[in-house]
């Protein structure tokens, strides 16, 4: 079967596209390459079952051809940082509501009836109740990115009822892993290994966040593919168990060997629209036969290894 | 104070700015006319209170000034019909989601931080909980305009936390009443007193619907926004009751005098996306002192007298 993956250069999405060749389907690639890094691509640009189309998502022209014969749509390609917002309203907009309507549109000329799209636990705004299940009481955004994911899970849903499309929609926690290019452990790594005395930390220290491995996200992206059958299936990926950022910053100095001195912004929050508490509930997943494999410390302690051996990251991010 | 409000010259917009200008408030309209009325404008163009700015929501340039200097926004501008998004998805994307992120903008760019938005009850898909209460079960869209709303929300309440804004989101079930231009209730009495022996109905005519008058509706909105102080203050609007489609056919068969042989579409469902069954819980509404004063049956018969009046109103229309 052909894939066609958005993002594809992107940490997910790239760690996606090995898996699929892995398996022998035939995948096709698009990225605009303004996150997503060619590097990622180098073991599947060696494979004659992959092809990269670089376009941008907003170019609905581009998007519907390069699709042309696929039969799968894992739409991952956004703009994957929840903390800039309010510094740039139109970008969660464009990039995510905007692109994924593009992307069920040009699925639709072609023909193609089947997504799984890249969710967020952020959709959940400021649960009352933890770990927060898929049905939880109807939320109330807090960020201009879960508002935009919360709008494209929308629309997903209603081109299933409207157009018989089938959708595997997944609300990930922060994903770790090989790759990792953004998110507070990376910015703790990079600020550390730049200067190992001190470092700044957003918020209190004190926000609990739930993380999943990446490997363990694709493995639970493929079971419930395979598995449900519904129109809809919405499906939580994460671990069952969270740490909050101060814990997080232990793992890591310990791992990178350093001892800073820590100062605080303050506040319960990172950011503005900052989840003081993000833990879903996964027994929905776990049904399936699905359990994480890395628990969250073996997960920041995988990615702190892979951040120190792959310094070449840190060059070009935001 | 001055309000701004959007689809100025549409069926509860220009009620609302009657009821405004009654209470001696000043009126900047804004309508690009695509299914306002001018005519409906009528008594509010005769007061010096009132302009009426003709302008696309999605014109943000034209949109921000004409906003300028309003200290309210009340945000109705939309496609409101339910009914033809399978044959038109950009135009929910666009009309309802694009036009509420430029209203937005165009308040941040305008320091105005208060709005009131008109969602709707087709936002909860098809609810498993009668009657459904604002914090529902997390829903499932099925219509790509209830997608559109609900991603408006996200989008109004993400600007609370991260702009702080104030806002008051109304999910109404059908409004009935003077100047009410789409519908079931408009699309039956158009057939019937055009071919008053027979009568088409979509679905099989037990989809059960609520209903509320437009001054009722208007009553609740006013009502909310002076008593509810929270960031983001949502209320379902809607009867204590509601009616199959059978149900309306008899009154308004009935009140026009005609008895037209009935064929039916046939399915559960009027259309794609159609809820077969919409009826809200209104407790939150009613702890402020609310009470509709016109029953369902009232305001059907109420906007059949109002149609046969106004048969103007189906020139023109859709």
């Amino acid at each position: 079967m052909s894939y066609f993956v958005t993002g594809a250069a992107g940490f997910i999405g790239s760690s996606l596209v090995d898996r699929l060749l892995a398996r022998g389907e035939s995948v096709i690639g698009f990225d605009n390459l303004s996150t997503g890094r060619r590097e990622f691509l180098q073991n599947a640009s060696r494979n004659a079952k992959f092809q990269l189309v670089e376009g941008d998502l907003l170019d609905i022209e581009t998007l519907t051809e390069a699709m042309r014969g696929a039969r799968f749509v894992f739409h991952l390609g956004a703009n994957a940082d929840v903390r800039f917002g309010t510094e740039r309203p139109r970008q969660d907009l464009e990039q995510n509501t905007v692109a994924t309507f593009n992307v069920l549109e040009a699925m639709r000329t072609n023909g193609i009836k089947r997504i799984a799209f890249s969710s967020t636990g952020s959709i959940y705004g400021e649960p009352t109740l933890f770990p927060t299940p898929e049905d939880a009481p109807f939320p109330v955004q807090t960020s201009l990115y879960g508002a935009s994911k919360l709008a494209c899970e929308g629309m997903i849903a209603a081109y299933c009822e409207g157009f018989r499309f089938h959708a595997h929609i997944f609300r990930f926690v922060s994903v770790l892993g090989e790759r990792y290019t953004h998110g507070h452990v990376f910015d703790f790594c990079r600020a550390l290994l730049a200067s190992p005395d001190r470092l700044h930390v957003l918020g209190d220290g004190r926000q609990r966040k739930s993380y999943i491995y990446v490997q363990d996200c694709i493995d639970a992206m493929f079971l419930a593919i395979e598995k449900a059958q519904a129109k809809v299936n919405i499906f939580n990926l994460g671990n069952d168990e969270y740490t909050d950022v101060n814990g997080s910053i232990e793992w890591i100095t310990h791992r990178l060997g350093v001892r800073p001195s820590l100062t605080y912004a303050g506040g319960e929050r990172g950011w503005v629209g900052d989840s003081p508490f993000i833990f879903l509930d996964t027994q929905r997943i776990r049904s399936l036969g699905w359990a994480p494999r890395l628990t969250i410390r073996e997960g920041v302690l995988l990615t702190v290894d892979w951040l120190c051996a792959n310094r070449w990251v840190f060059e070009h991010s935001k």
